[in-house]
């Protein structure tokens, strides 16, 4: 017999975990549709070219090939699943630069493989919610703004705690080094060390720097100093005249902007703050950056996070295209929050009302069926039984599947014109009207 | 500059193909929550093993392989696109047989995979949207119906047209063949000749049965006459006494017990018809059959198929698990209908209101933001202008991502408490409250 044995670093969720999934990826999506952006989806394949123009990890690519070979297509030879969809986004805003408006919203849910070592943690394959917004030669910062507030809609709707939505731009460090005289060779370097502060901490760092810069009296200690403090988000202006260098103030000024843009489009002041500690890891961030914080969680890290970056889009066609996004890592993000149980997974399947018509007799099935049509026209999932049988396999059913109520009708029901519905929880029951509009409506 | 030249066979929609795809699925996918079926996914990836253990076509599967091989994982070498989603459906079903609630009611909705050679409609990657029914030992008939029900509430919430589900059981012919003395091993033959009768005609049909059964008196033509006579949907029984043979007879009391459920589920008299030629390619089916045209389109041919077959788990696992369910390819399907004008693709959003705020001014944008909020807690889909500049710029925007009404605010707006609304088909305009609720709740 074939071997059933998962396979390391490919998740397949149970039932109840996969409506959860669903109705995440439902919400988010909603999210994104609610705020005018454009839906695309790009092949699970690219042509390896395409992958690799812009760096990236080799290592990670999984080439597909016919298991097979024919000879038949020879462009079967060249090409492989995408590791993330932001190369996809580009190769396809420059296929359609024509048909598409700018600033172009876009949105994408979609599944990404890296072939990684298998380990604890580690996905081979997992599902990436992404936004970006993308500008023709120019893109104001209140799109930064716009970012945020969807990050603090998508988890306010997803329910799973307080938030918060740490904000940066990462011109400030790279402007106040350059001001006071640090090459920009060894930007990236200060950084990487910066954004491992809650990491390895203050001392780690500041080790960290001074290995970076080599022999210098650049005061590594008074820069953590700075870039910890905590800053009133009404106050990120006045920061503007601690140095003169034009990058510095030029990045003080946006983070402003984006502060005040986002309050104005709703985040609420508990769910933002500005941190100048972080970088975030991925080196194309030119500008703000953002990351967001379960507050009672932190250990999950950053469950979404995004930054403005130059021109993505240019590795595939001529001009300036400069864009903001945000990503959600939703399998990972699934996975802790099954872990630490902070989303439980129920129910096998949507439906509200199990119902067991007591005879299979033509009256008692065919009531039971149109009751059943008019639950699912006013958008109430239920589900009919399918086999005869005993209340007690009906309930077993209807337990291990996640319902809590079902439904009997007999012929007494019928003569009625009621239905009896039992709750599986508290074991009671209570007869119901098929002409009791609320009932219906309520579910 | 790296190639951004589209890959034959694997389709990518614009923005407002793609939104159209979306809501099929959304609508396919709440037919089946409404009606009790449980969510689940599989891996893109199975072992090759999987894949081929209960034959299929090996030429069209595509194996994985990292791009650079390493030798850390040793199971990277063993790994290949999944080509449908029965097969992982029945190994998933085999590996989770303890905790899954039975009878089993899948959906899947996922992409696949098929090295086919690329050539005009055929997809190497498409999605398919599939339910099944799967039970242990044993499944009514009425599970048939269930999914015949399911068919046609797809088919009109999806609204393309008027559609008929065409039903058959394949014990029919079967049994009816044995019944004259001809051979088990020729029936698969036989069915092969007949599923094609729309295709290659009545004399083709003819010679192909002659040709498969070689020299014998079998009377083909009186055989193509029975199976394509009409039968009206109440007379089904009627035709048990055609034959005396089990087979045939237990076919006929299946179909006739699958329509007369099917009826009772709400599926419409002129929705459902007996077609006693069809037996769908597939040789896994044991049962009922089902296809489904557009009255208006016959030439999409079966948008939605399946049928009832016995144990495909059994290649995973121990026991007898007979199944039933549908299919339907939705890109296939997608691309037919906007190729034939069926469907629009019109709206690379959802957007509702495109909304302007006549200045960026601090009262103006406040309100604004505060008039889109209140919309999208409606769940109004709607757009805040990101970029400043002559109105004539935001209506080019607005028209080309296909929305209908632009919502200007100016000073005077936020004075009287309204927004003007501005539709950019007919350029009417007028003035709405914003305490006006009726504005908001109907759209």
């Amino acid at each position: 017999m074939a071997s059933i044995k998962p396979i390391s670093g490919f998740p397949e969720w149970s039932p109840e975990q996969k409506l959860v999934e669903e109705k995440f990826l439902s919400k988010i999506g909603r999210v994104f549709q609610l705020n005018g952006f454009s839906p695309i989806e790009t092949p699970a394949v690219e042509r390896v070219g395409t992958l690799t123009a812009k760096g990236g990890n080799e290592k990670e690519i999984y080439k597909i090939t016919r298991l097979h070979a024919s000879g038949e297509s020879s462009d079967d030879n060249d090409l492989a699943l995408h590791f993330d969809l932001t190369v996809p986004m580009a190769r396809y805003i420059a296929q359609r630069e024509r048909e598409l408006v700018f600033p172009f919203k876009r949105y994408q849910m979609q599944t990404v493989w890296r072939g990684e070592r298998p380990q604890a943690g580690r996905f081979r394959q997992f599902y990436q919610c992404d936004i970006d917004i993308i500008g023709r030669e120019s893109l104001p910062i209140v799109c930064d703004a716009e970012i945020t507030a969807i990050m603090a809609n998508i988890l306010r709707s997803l329910a799973i705690g307080d938030f918060q939505i740490r904000v940066n731009n990462r011109k400030i460090l790279q402007g106040f080094l350059s001001g006071v005289g640090i090459d920009q060779s060894l930007h990236f370097a200060v950084m990487g060390c910066v954004d491992k502060l809650e990491k390895i901490g203050r001392e780690g760092v500041l080790t960290g720097i001074r290995e970076a810069l080599g022999d210098t009296n650049f005061d590594a200690s008074s820069l953590l100093d700075f870039l910890s403090r905590e800053i009133p988000l009404e106050r990120v202006a006045d920061l503007r005249s601690l140095s003169t260098n034009t990058l510095y103030q030029e990045g003080i000024d946006e983070l402003a902007e984006v502060v005040t843009a986002a309050l104005a489009k709703g985040v609420n002041a508990n769910e933002l703050t500005v941190d100048l500690s972080i970088a975030r890891g991925l080196d194309y961030y030119t500008g703000t950056v953002f990351e967001t914080r379960l507050v009672k969680y932190p250990e999950l890290g950053s469950v979404c996070s995004g930054g403005r970056y130059e021109n993505l889009v240019g590795t595939f066609a001529n001009g300036n295209y400069p864009g903001v996004g945000m990503s959600i890592g939703l399998t990972r993000l699934l996975s802790q929050l099954f872990k630490h149980k902070i989303v439980a997974a129920r129910a096998q399947s949507y439906t509200k009302f199990f119902i067991v018509p007591v005879s299979h007799e033509g009256a008692v099935l065919s009531y039971a069926e149109r009751f059943a049509s008019k639950l699912r026209l006013l958008n109430v999932p239920c589900e009919m039984s399918l086999v005869q049988g005993k209340l007690a396999k009906h309930i077993e059913y209807a337990e291990r599947k996640g319902v809590a109520q079902i439904v009997l009708i007999g012929t007494d029901e019928v003569t009625n014109g009621t239905v009896r519905v039992k709750d599986l929880t508290t074991r009671e029951q209570w007869d119901v009207s098929i002409m009791d509009e609320g009932f219906f409506t309520s579910h």
